[in-house]
């Protein structure tokens, strides 16, 4: 790959507002920085990001693995970032086919598909990673440091990679789907393999997150907040441990617990994937 | 308007699970539930949103008129909500002609499209309301009350259009721009003009959630947690009123605070501005 030059940006501005108290008081502060990133693959404009606008390499090489597009760096042949860092023209070593990832989109009203087609698209994630409770919470107290982009300005989401023992990657972004593209991408440059690791984040895990972390292979997912209904059905049918609430002592297990050594609990697989088929994940 | 039945769903899901407080304990509690909307117009499939999958009605006929596909509800021949919810049928009075609403996504890189370009695209909002602290303060108070879906199971987004005494309409998704689409929505089954009235959100102000503030002519938006630096140049270029982490007694005011009318504070138009030229908002 060649052509990888990046422009950084800080990821916040600075602006002059006003505080209320009780009283005004004018202030100047961080604001987290929003921009566009566009990408174009072998000429052609692929999509445009909303996202922080700084490492625009790793957003848009992770966006296009997550999207099925390359496995591998090699796949690249020229990525270049231009100046000013809002698009990054790719070049493959092959032709880019039409694949829609998520069938969902384009099933549309009479295509009938279920939460079961939607829940095959994926092999259930296979690996032996078990973390205690006080280990996932220690984690999560890591996960945004002083200089970060939160501590700055807030605004933004955080997410992480980690080996049970350390952060390997930590990604901030003011899209929180943006963080796991991120993530990726970085793997990816740095030749990391994320299969095994457990993914952390801050922001709300959707069927979307969960779909990104099974593509990558993670079987712990955890969140500072809440699951919705159907990331908690695709959790349980991929095979992955889907955590929510996650404080240093306390947190919501939906599925999987069996991964959390401490575990101490009666596991009923089956039950849960029942429910969901009663509820009806479907809109088809 | 004929056609127009609503599944109702309950907006969330019951599940077994796990909490962690030192020791496990199983639960029976409510998740947020996640569904995919299927919006049809003239026999064409328009987009699928990612949503809490009830009142498809709103939903749908809010995001036609974010998008500038219709005006008034009067265009709407026929609405038809499928069985189950999950797509809505749409027939206007006028055939659809291609509109890309956000043109910063077609600009691509040689777009050249600057933060200028973006603000001109709507008019400034026009309205002479005006707020004390304390009565935005005190609105927030009321947004999530004991039966909505946030009380519940957490995991979604509320706002509201107020006229500064009252909540006048409340609506909740997963996903916090559709919570604006769900409100206009609202506004056009009604009969309502959401023009001149306060936007209260409980998500990130993003500048698609300032566009459609503008698009719905709402002179304050304001904000339990932070805008991002479009928002701030949008709003400010707009002549909207932008708060956030809004409190009881405590907020920050980020453009015109002119609006709150307690507030001591001198006013220095322009200087804003400035800032955001030197920053840079332009992805071009």
């Amino acid at each position: 790959m060649s052509g990888q030059s990046q422009t950084m940006s800080d990821g916040t501005v600075r602006l002059d507002y006003h505080i209320y108290d009780g009283e005004w008081h004018p202030v100047n502060a961080e604001v987290i920085e929003e921009g566009y990133l566009t990408i174009f693959v072998n000429g052609r404009e692929l999509a445009t990001l909303m996202c922080s606008p700084r490492l625009p390499l790793q957003l848009a090489l992770g966006f296009l693995a997550n999207e099925g597009l390359i496995q591998e760096v090699d796949e690249v042949e020229i990525a270049h970032v231009c100046a000013g860092g809002g698009c990054v023209d790719v070049w493959l070593s092959h032709p880019v086919w039409e694949r829609p990832r998520r069938k969902i989109i384009t099933s549309g009203c009479g295509g009938g598909l279920t939460f079961a087609d939607l829940a095959a698209d994926l092999p259930p994630v296979e690996s032996n990673l078990a973390l205690s409770p006080a280990q996932l919470g220690e984690l999560f107290t890591r996960l945004q440091t002083r200089d970060s982009l939160y501590a700055r300005a807030r605004g933004v989401h955080t997410s992480a990679l980690s080996d049970g023992k350390e952060l390997v990657l930590v990604a901030e972004d003011v899209g929180r789907h943006n963080t796991l593209d991120r993530l990726l991408g970085e793997c990816l440059l740095r030749g990391i393999e994320p299969a095994g690791m457990a993914l952390l984040a801050t922001g709300r895990i959707s069927s979307e997150m969960v779909y990104k972390a099974a593509q990558m292979g993670c079987p712990i997912v955890a969140s500072r907040t809440s699951p919705t209904s159907m990331s908690v059905g695709l959790a349980q049918a991929w095979n992955i441990t889907l955590c929510g609430y996650v404080r240093r002592r306390q947190m919501n297990v939906y599925t999987h617990p069996e991964r959390l050594a401490q575990a101490r609990l009666v596991v009923q697989p089956g039950t849960f994937l029942v429910a969901m088929a009663e509820t009806g994940c479907s809109q088809g």
